[in-house]
């Protein structure tokens, strides 16, 4: 039922007995993996699913890894055997850089993203304006799943062509935006440049990198209220900031830990780890998935919006060098890829940072000046990652021996 | 009822049957336009639906042209006031080039595509890799929804990074492709390239372009059959191949004429003239929608495959100047638009050609060598059409004095 602040009565329910319905939900979860999945029983072979009734039986689980997604994928296509829902009976499958794919299967609001976008104000009935991709990547059908579950029309905008989106926007009159945090900034001020009324926009929920305080000023300024969320293409929504602006409050039906990096133990509350998330999803029941994301949780209490779920700080960085460009991932084995696309060269070094408000990549490459170098690269960089990026040939040895061959040189409050 | 051959038993029906039905719910269609919408008021003022009976009456009515849709809309946006069903309770909107937007509504196959698919050899729990764009224009989520319907998962691959979808084709071995005819074969040949298994492909639906008979070879040569099919954004998929390979049905649900360019007069049977659409759709009753595509009537009688309604040629080519590159419509509105960034410039003309399989953009522009001129130019025509395209500068007063500002060169078999 959804309410004029909340979206059901489940996210201002008694924190116990939110845990009592997860615990019990998890533990449905690992016998329905077990049941359903060799992969899983293999993996979690011996235990009684009726014995992880808490934290401290699940903290005692395995984790599972986002790079061992891509092996187990690679050597049991597509889904690793950790699905139990056949590859037939899905609704959508896509296709993330590193070479993971993921389900998503035929349930509405499979990615659990409703939440999030009533949180940031969307109400039924609002058109949404969805600027993340909708091809290879989860992301638009994330949010676009959520907001038909919402009972919200979508102009499925994509993440190029600014100029025809802000036309667009002066047409349709969208009241909600969703996409990377800048982006809604490009769109407003192409709106401008174009002297188009693009003042429909009210309300917006964004994600797939940090939300700086600049371009949080800006939205401001101009009355319209963005809220960040944190997610995965792997599990979807796990936490979403709400009307308080205290934290990220943790999404229903997602536990989530916070563990020392590599490891599968949890630190004291309140100290920085990687987040460990187990969703609650019958189709693929994803048991204790380590996304490589820095986060913490928030003291004990009830947000001030009312919710009553744990809240976790924004994304504080990754674990590993692994990093997020205008949304999507780039792995350190990506900038391998490209290297090795030319045998001549020396070491390689991403760095990354930012052109105004936009993220930027440099590809600095040991190499003797050649012509027609830079650019072979610069063509394999935008093959591999699916990004633009320039190439800057540099002196052998003239690299840092750090061993870092990604350098991500952004700042976040 | 799914047959082996057929998607139901409405397609092997009774002529004299379909006609009857077709009939009847187009009358109701023009009642429940004049009950619903002003506009179709105003446009089919003192028409009494009960009377509109037949070919003949429907002929005497109106017909909306694609040009005037733009208008309409300009006007009164969202729609033109030409949709009955509220804005806020569709599914999905799209912007088309041209100033053309779409509504999509909540229904299943709201494109009418799942027939197409299906005789093509889709079936249900086919894995369907689906390389339409689903940004901006409603081709992506036409075919989607159409496998949908036939219960088949979609990969939204879009339109590019091949490499990263040859690699997706290897992993998740989807059975179907849609998306432009030439677009299979870039991706088999990078497929090839990287020494992918990419022979999952057994199937697929071709549209948006001539379908050429080298690029048919090369498909018939790997034993996939691959069918072409014929719509448009504003009503969905009006007519398809089958395996008979004997001309395009048209579509269920679908009244389809073919009058002279330029006025609503049907022409005698065999001639060819531009394609005008009724869809039957209840949210968006178009009546008489003129497309501006050029096509003919086969002669009467089933084709071999057992399908009883007429069939239409192929696509013959665009009853104005408008063409469509990659898939893309492409006007000469955009033409002047590109023009007009730079007042100093003479004549333009868009030429396009292939370069090898694919479609190939060249504007040529009468002006006197500048530097950074052409630079402005290409980004002009890439914000302007979605398109790439390449500048050429030619001397002032060189261009043919024919009024033509898009000079098709493409030969169509």
């Amino acid at each position: 039922m959804t309410t004029d602040r909340h979206f059901d009565a489940a996210e201002t329910r008694d924190p116990e007995a939110r845990e009592a319905a997860l615990m019990a939900a998890l533990s449905d979860q690992i016998a329905r993996a077990i049941a359903g999945s060799a992969a899983w029983r293999a993996a979690l072979g011996g235990i009684d699913p009726a014995e992880i009734t808490g934290r401290a039986a699940l903290a005692r689980l395995p984790v599972t890894r986002k790079a061992e997604l891509a092996e187990r994928q690679a050597t049991t296509p597509p889904f690793g055997g950790l699905t139990v829902t056949a590859p037939s009976a899905l609704a959508r499958v896509f296709a993330s850089p590193g070479g993971i794919f993921e389900p998503e299967a035929r349930r509405g609001d499979y990615w659990k993203t409703a939440r999030c976008l009533f949180a940031a104000g969307v109400r039924p009935g609002d058109l949404v304006i969805n600027c993340f991709s909708y091809h290879l990547t989860p992301a638009g059908s994330m949010f676009e799943t959520g907001a038909h579950r919402l009972g919200c029309p979508v102009f499925p905008a994509g993440t190029g062509n600014s100029e025809a989106q802000a036309h667009a926007i002066a047409q349709l009159r969208p009241a909600a935006f969703v996409g990377t945090p800048d982006y809604l900034k490009v769109l407003l001020d192409k709106g401008d440049a174009l002297g188009l009324d693009v003042s429909s926009v009210r309300c917006g929920h964004v994600t797939g990198g940090a939300f700086l305080p600049d371009v949080q000023a800006v939205y401001r300024d101009r009355g319209i209220d963005v809220y960040q969320g944190y997610g995965t293409a792997d599990v979807g929504m796990i936490a979403y900031e709400t009307s308080a602006r205290a934290g990220l409050v943790i999404n229903e039906d997602v536990i989530v830990e916070i563990v020392r990096p590599g490891t599968g133990d949890p630190v004291p509350d309140g100290e920085v780890g990687e987040v460990v998330v187990t969703p609650i999803n019958p189709d693929y029941p994803l048991v204790r998935f380590a996304t490589g994301d820095l986060s913490a949780f928030l003291p004990d209490g009830a947000s001030p919006c009312g919710r009553t779920n744990r809240r976790i700080t924004g994304w504080m960085g990754r674990a590993d060098q692994t990093t997020k460009v205008k949304g999507m991932f780039v792995h350190p084995s990506q900038v391998a890829a490209v290297l090795a696309r030319h045998p001549g060269v020396g070491r390689g070094r991403l760095v990354v940072d930012r052109d105004g408000a936009a993220d930027r990549m440099t590809l600095k490459v040991e190499a003797t000046e050649d012509a027609g170098l830079a650019s072979v690269l610069t063509d394999a960089l935008t093959a591999v990652t699916n990004l633009r990026g320039t190439v800057e040939l540099v002196p052998p040895n003239s690299l840092p021996n750090d061993g870092k061959v990604i350098d991500d040189q952004r700042v976040y409050d």
